[in-house]
């Protein structure tokens, strides 16, 4: 790739990290822990509120929001929509994350109906997660994509294309596309699919990167390299899942500009 | 113990690794992340779902259920119903996790109703909290067992007689009774008593096992042996509660048959 | 300092080890695994509840009650004020955490409605948290307090005396004061800022100390020592935030009275 693009990736991190923005989470119970660490460590500050009283207020502080279904109930939808409208008139950007679409019905509905209601910047997700939300036949199961006969870069550029926003589908290899643009990310490794939520921080990272980056395709772009190469520099000195969770954490808050220059490998479609 | 027996035991590992069964949780919110995660170490794949609109259908996609009483409310305790039901019909085998029964009245009552209503396929708790449940006096502070006047494996003997299904006591040596057996597992390491939900870890585990075996009671024996070896190899690396859990679940991914085969120490009765 | 005063506050933890507290807690979801983890390896015993229909029994049984409005829900503060009365109504102390107040009213309104309607023993903030309480102009930005032109230790003053209760801000310097009496506490290392939650965590160590220490001031400022030192002891042994986590845990566990004698560094004032 043009070393001049990497460099423009590379250097979002900065000022992320001069920013420090805020960055406004409706997430899931499982890993709100991670992702508030996650957000924290690339330098942006989480903030975690879903009481209806408080969402709009709240997020009007916010850079960015990140809307996550993992644990969904119809209650937190309603805080969603409510957040999601106040932050759509106010031009703050959100990223949406549609754990476990396709396992349930209730989950499949309630993240087309985030996606119908809200502009949203982001959408990012396994590829049987996206693709259930496009009608391609898939397998998750539960929250994890099993199986999809369709090509991962071509469920996210028709979802690009059906929703009109950016889409990240993340797997071994991460794709992000919007509208005219395509690149795929071969940065990662097998240990992050051994912990829950990595997923779930790979959004939250992505959070963080739209709340000082314009551009959502760049954003989600840098946000992905971002959790690729900590994920390598993590399982250089992990024994397992358990000492890789730290380490993933310590990798992201020592993300360094060289290191994302010289990591990262992007290929542009 | 006869070497076949051993055997037996630590193969089941290798079924669930290949089946990578899913294991739908209704859980607490203090250690779901860690429930999470050993579910996902030991080879099955988690689901955390407790919205009423969805639980059924996320059940009849798992290999078993787990209930967990931990963070209970009124509305948690109507999605395990649900769930359990739907779980029963389709003969999906329950694990239910009574913490806390005997601290108060709310939890003992909605543990006896599950009990009482659904058909439970093991019961796992400590001392204190599967005493509370057939009228053995105890002390529960909290969610620990401190001290109980009866001896667990007579506890276990009668709640298994009482309730009609598997029950697996935890503590410095585990008990696991049914109708006709008994056995003893001498395996675990104190540090798994110095962090928060290792009893919930134990109860995931029998979850992922329940998914791959029919016979609870196996199911169940193999699960404690595996936290009680995974406990031993961890602690070995750890200098404290902290980074024990990190070992923990780096143990729990790594175990294998032969170790499994070697380090076992289980009696039967 | 006196080395007698230093001795007194070390000794505190022997006793919370001897009596093992429960320490109920009604608290945010975010770091609840941390708060529990933490109260268990200074030596008490957590239990995290919340359900209206158990919360006054539950505390009933507890040395002290948490409270943290960290993920704060209408319910949520009704159980909160029901478990908090008959804290009072029993003489059991109460610790509040306003996390977030000044960012959004409903955090500010919750957090001064509990404590116009209940005795509380503790109230522990960061400097703006406490200041919104007592209209002093600061900045939140989500949780995190970014900048107050008063300086904490006038913030705390006015806040106790406001209150009528012991006001612990923490920061780079933690201050401590109640009506008669302030100190301040230079342990600490900015790891502790790093992740996500410390300071919950030094409120659920105030209600260990609280359990068994009826002088709130002392025990605030025994709490405070000890999660400064635990940090210190912690950060040699980290490479970024999330080893620092789990080190931390570990430190908390094995911290000594001659650790506690040797490393405090407290000026009163």
């Amino acid at each position: 790739m043009s070393t001049q693009k990497a460099q423009e990736l590379a250097s979002l991190l900065k000022r992320i990290r001069d920013c420090r923005p805020l960055v406004h989470h409706i997430t899931n119970m499982v890993v709100m822990n991670d992702t508030a660490n996650v957000t924290l460590a690339v330098g942006a500050l989480p903030v975690m509120a879903h009481a209806l009283e408080e969402v709009e207020e709240m997020v009007s502080l916010a850079g960015a929001l990140v809307l996550n279904i993992g644990t969904l109930t119809a209650e937190q939808i309603e805080a969603m929509l409510l957040a999601g409208k106040r932050a759509n008139a106010r031009g703050i950007p959100i990223v949406l994350d549609p754990v476990g679409a396709g396992a349930t019905s209730f989950r499949t509905q309630n993240a087309l109906r985030l996606l119908s209601e809200l502009r949203i910047a982001v959408l990012r997700g396994n590829a049987s997660e996206v693709g259930s939300l496009i009608g391609v036949a898939g397998v998750t199961r539960g929250v994890e994509s099993i199986s999809t006969d369709t090509p991962p870069s071509i469920i996210a550029r028709n979802a690009s294309s059906h929703f009109g926003c950016t889409v990240a589908i993340t797997g071994a290899r991460d794709v992000v596309v919007d509208g005219e643009r395509m690149a795929e990310v071969d940065n990662g490794h097998p240990l992050l699919a051994a912990i829950t939520g990595s997923g779930c921080m790979s959004t939250s990272m992505i959070g963080a990167y739209l709340a000082i980056e314009p551009d959502p395709w760049l954003a989600a772009l840098a946000a992905l390299i971002s959790m690729g190469v900590a994920g390598e520099v993590a399982a250089v000195k992990a024994g397992g899942p358990g000492t890789f969770r730290s380490h993933l954490l310590d990798a992201v808050a020592s993300l360094s500009y060289e290191q994302l220059c010289e990591r990262q490998r992007v290929s542009f479609l």
